[in-house]
């Protein structure tokens, strides 16, 4: 039985076995994508919907070419302009969807639990969550994990620094998750308007000062400033947030030689993070894009796996 | 030879031995949306064109997925974010897609007459009009009907109630053509301000009062209110529509207890039918979108295999 | 070694050689579009991404078309709706699209000289210009030449008459660039507002008269007048404009009786050609259309079984 659910709403959904054996997959899938036929028939027959309620096109391409490398049949659904107009509601969407007997259905909406609500509606679909409003990005974290063991070998005993708008982060809240899970040692960083209360009791260091985050820690995962989701003005100005929790060569010697640097994507270049640390040795922010593409099809593959025995 | 005509512009292209034909085929395909390899290499190396002019999530998807299990290659074109900024004509678009050699155009257009201009000028491919304006919705009364007959066994002498908006509905022209045509009786019910006269001369039963629509019925189709399409209000609030027209638990009592609940989507919940209702025991609605993925398979392997022969 | 360079970025990229294999081998393929099964495996399990910063519909589909007919999976990236709108630097893009191990990156962008950069920052994908600004548009002018070979036999000593808006047109640049290259004779045309002093130095012929462009021309090569790129108005009206620059049937008369009449598209009828011109007898506009199916397979096929030898 390869994974006991038979969704991926949330990092909370995984035991420590099956991170391990997500892992695993997804490093055996991953030369696939680097073959001159970047092609496998594990998934032929299969139909993927991207549910796409928020523009993406970095997750969306990424499932996409995941499902397609495992030849499965993917079909994407923006729902900006289609039955959203029409007032549709996102069960009646989910019922409808299923009707059309797909496998998997990947969405992403700016409601957090959105999901989760698609899941209880839909009993034959596998829903995976590719982001859901503040709450959680379990692929991403997922694909963080893969880069990070890439680097480091193992998760346990890690210190991983995340630094940012917490407040606003699906990915650093799947992330704590997932890292606490595996063993890992986290600090959250960021202003004191951007941390919400509910971290502490993830059992995680939290602090201001971004020189406490940098020290020690083995890895450091820059956050995107979601300018597009603070409803407020949550610090002075971009000029005075770079200055205390953007990341730059000067700040880089508080850290270990060793550190490495992560960001989720898309950067806003010279607000959280100099472009030229961004590209320079220690950033590993492209790996995890490549990663990004073996975990989709890992987690397709055990999802589907999963339900064939079942069948 | 499988099917007369090369397109399928309206209901009036089909004899009533080439509906029984569709419907026979869907029943055989329906199997293979259930299978875990849902493919087969039928129509391999066929190029299928989704022209859509009107927002679509449920229809559009629908064909893709069609197209996709036969194992066709679907090109999906959104005007509306594409050459209509540009200001081509129709017939200038259809022959530029011609040219590509497409084997079939499947085009949702707001205006009546669209597909069948479009037929005009492709001489090769073959047209599927997936609903044109206030006129025709062909595919969707083909699988209306697929699902009456899965209820029903079939469609000679059965009452079927068509209720609301027929004004504004393709929907409703294309089901009284297809179930005049395949022998039934048909009663449709409305505001007077939305049964356009020509509607009597479809030899229907028109009725302003529910309850008569719903006596004796075996089949209660009920339509989308079109607010989209609806130049002025024709009817004093939604509320006094529900009022009037409106499915509920009460009205259905007026019922015989084994009709069918019918929709075509998306439902405008507690405008034309009470939420509870259009998921309780007599709905056949999310039946209705699977159906459609069957139908549409059916259109395309029909009209398909019929140009072979002439090839 | 089919081509020298991994990239299409201008026609400057090719030899004579070079353009007369993409001619040969587009003419081969010619055959596969018009077969019942329009598909052949040779490029199967490669990724093509179509990344889109200005809305087509020809262009993506006819490559998207090329694309599938050989087999390899294709992503659409419409950049307007996705990361666009969160500001990410064409550079980060490219990185990141590269980072998914796709074959090919076929990039529109409003920006000349976009493509390049791309092609700077993605050292393994071959990137293919689909149109720069008002820069090149090389396999327009690939299929362009393709188009009067089947016609004339060869380009070499051919008289080619360029007409309309010069200045905006990254169609005539490509078209200018590669007739010259293989030998043909070139006359452009235009009012003097929109030609730009460049051209003198290709070494064409530049004229503002109508009559002088056609007279001995075998090719009259119309292009679309750019309203939309256009940022002052270069000419009093659209009817004088069409008055001294348009052509219709009595100005075809100035013509050799077996000249060709071509198009890029989408036409603005009425403005830069009569509709009647447009369909009649010398027009070759929709034989452009599906030779640029045929092009663009070739390209991609001569791009990536390069890249194969060199693995």
């Amino acid at each position: 039985m390869p994974l006991r659910g038979k969704h991926l709403l949330s990092i909370n959904d995984l035991t420590v076995e099956e991170v391990d054996l997500i892992l695993r997959t997804a490093s055996s899938f991953r030369e696939i994508s680097t073959r001159p036929i970047k092609k496998i028939p594990t998934l032929r027959g299969k139909s993927i919907i991207n549910l796409f309620y928020e523009p993406s096109t970095r997750t969306r391409s990424s499932f996409e070419i995941a499902a397609k490398r495992l030849s499965a049949d993917a079909l994407n659904i923006n729902v900006s302009h289609s039955s959203a107009s029409k007032g549709e509601s996102l069960i009646d969407t989910g019922r409808n969807l299923q009707s059309l007997n797909p496998d998997v259905i990947v969405i992403r909406h700016s409601s957090a639990g959105a999901p989760q609500l698609l899941a209880q509606h839909c009993q034959y679909a596998s829903i995976i969550n590719a982001g859901d409003g503040m709450h959680e990005h379990p692929t991403q974290a997922l694909l963080d994990a893969l880069t990070i063991v890439d680097h480091k070998k193992q998760l346990v005993g890690l210190r991983v620094a995340i630094i940012g708008d917490i407040t606003h982060s699906r990915v650093a809240r799947s992330n704590v998750l997932l890292l606490k899970k595996m063993g890992a040692e986290i600090c959250v960083c960021g202003p004191p308007t951007l941390i919400p209360m509910e971290y502490e009791q993830y059992g995680v260091t939290v602090t201001h000062e971004l020189r406490e985050a940098l020290e020690d820690s083995d890895v450091i995962m820059m956050l995107r400033v979601q300018r597009e989701r603070q409803k407020e003005v949550a610090y002075p100005s971009v000029k005075e947030y770079f200055m205390l929790y953007g990341l730059n060569k000067e700040k880089m010697r508080w850290a270990k030689p060793n550190t490495i640097i992560m960001h989720p994507g898309p950067i806003n270049q010279g607000v959280e993070i100099d472009p030229e640390l961004a590209e320079g040795k220690h950033s590993v922010i492209l790996q995890q894009v490549t990663n990004g593409v073996s975990i989709r099809m890992a987690v397709l593959y055990l999802l589907l796996a999963g339900n064939e025995e079942t069948d």
